[in-house]
């Protein structure tokens, strides 16, 4: 027999511990899933690229977790239960085996957060940075996904936890602002997924803030075919300084969620929250129209961000 | 309401005429698929990079149909049925937007000749070369996939096609080799997934050649515990020139199937293949032992390439 190079090598050592019963192992050339009876698939991959979506000086372990749970993040808007995912990594040459290492310890130990394996992928070698995807499976109760469409006039809009505190993290880490105790760095690097919270019977539309909080409740808006109006103030922050309202409103990688409501609703989705222990706030309503961005006096508040594109 | 920024018109106007029902337009987080009811899932992932899997020059349409081949072929050699894909895009800035139309016209047609659907995926930019993943989704039948491992003492060894016009193509296209009529190039930008071919009741085990035949026979015998003996002198090549056998079986770039069955199923296998119109050969026999690979005299052949790998 051939001996196995060194690709083979790295897939087996620290890859191959990582898969479940679908993955085979890694050693065929496909995962095999056995989809839970009656049950809908939900499906998302996301990309990140190193120097893009995070700094080439971020910890390999962190960087696979923030991958992971970007794409779970997804899933959890969705109110869909994560299965499995599969992986695919383009490493420059010369990627130390610690490399490799570092970053399976971060997948091994979110898989055992989230309850889910790897079901297979792809390793590559690249001549560019790192770039990194993960296709993310999940599953739902017929009709259960929450869609992004479906809000309606009249409804609550709300969010969970706080918002900024990705864009903040990542200028705390080029040490543009201080960052006493590394809150806001652990935010950029370490997003929370708020899988257990959307429900398709509490919530009329969701979706998780990955490109900024305003560009996404647009996104929700068209969806609708409606207009909102954000009262800033209401927008929880974890640095209340004026100063940075405008980046926190725009800036993205916050990996809340993003939901419309019925008001008659709000206590069942504030007990809903509690009992998760994830703080959720009210910062605005669903109506006809345009989508108005407001200060505490109503007064429609000019930004300066207009959310993340890549183009 | 917010405009939507470049990155979203690019997905609105290239991908989203590509989304099948599942895909929801693209309008969502994530796709949502009902599995066929009472089949399991293949799933398989490629990642494909701008001057390691494919040429800069390379038409943007081809380098689409690759990308999804290659993972189709996947997915034909365990037999599975293909369904659809989610895909992501690393692109780098500035990259007109010609370049995504042809690669969306790519799609569209190979989409329309396997009968697939895009579900979802990620575009971002990168300061990198491309960089392209895809996720390809089938289903079998329950027990219906053809497994890597399962080759027995005393198979045949059987490939489709003809082995090394990946390698030879990619020497012809940077003009180091004659092609004329161009048959070489097209077969190393354009392979053909074997759907169809794969059978569980026929076969004891198969995968695609990727990565080059005698390394992907290593894997099979590996994964079977056995060893094989390859007689090259039977290897369907489609030059017969002796100076570029080596390179053949260890180039890589073939999406052929390699595959293990049972002398009794010779016929059956040939009438199979005969109908779809794939040629088949059969090249060897597992046994247990090493693997050798030997020329018409039964002799080992040195070989200087080991196959391909990243690392």
């Amino acid at each position: 027999m051939t001996d196995a190079p060194a690709e083979f090598d790295l897939i087996a050592r620290y890859f191959r511990p990582l898969a479940g019963p679908a993955g085979l192992d890694l050693l065929d050339d496909a995962a095999l899933l056995t989809p839970p009876p009656g049950r809908e698939l939900v499906l998302t991959a996301d990309a990140m690229v190193e120097g893009v979506h995070y700094l080439p000086d971020d910890p390999a372990d962190l960087v696979a977790r923030k991958l992971l749970r970007v794409n779970l993040s997804d899933l959890a808007a969705k109110a869909a239960t994560p299965l499995g995912y599969l992986l695919t990594v383009s490493a420059p040459h010369g990627t130390a085996p610690a490399w490799f290492k570092l970053f399976a310890t971060g997948l091994a130990r979110d898989q055992e957060c989230f309850g889910i394996s790897l079901l297979g992928g792809d390793t590559t070698s690249t001549p560019g940075p790192f770039s990194l995807t993960l296709t993310a499976i999940g599953h739902v109760a017929p009709g259960g996904m929450v869609r992004r469409a479906g809000a309606r006039a009249g409804d609550d809009l709300w969010v969970s936890g706080t918002i900024g505190d990705g864009a903040l993290g990542l200028r705390a880490i080029r040490g543009e602002i201080p960052d006493p105790g590394g809150h806001l760095a652990r935010r950029y690097r370490l997003p929370e997924p708020r899988l257990g919270l959307a429900d398709p019977a509490l919530m009329h539309a969701a979706m998780d803030v990955s490109d900024g909080l305003v560009q996404d409740l647009g996104h929700l808006c068209r969806a609708a075919g409606l207009g909102a109006t954000l009262q800033t103030d209401r927008v929880p922050r974890s640095m209340a300084d004026p100063a940075t309202l405008d980046l926190c409103l725009t800036g993205g990688d916050d990996y809340e969620l993003l939901f419309a409501a019925d008001p008659a609703d709000a206590s069942a989705l504030m007990g809903r929250a509690a009992a998760l222990a994830i703080p959720i706030t009210r910062i605005g309503a669903f109506h006809p129209g345009p989508l108005r961005v407001v200060d505490r006096s109503g007064d429609d508040l000019p930004l300066t961000g207009r959310g993340w594109s890549h183009f």
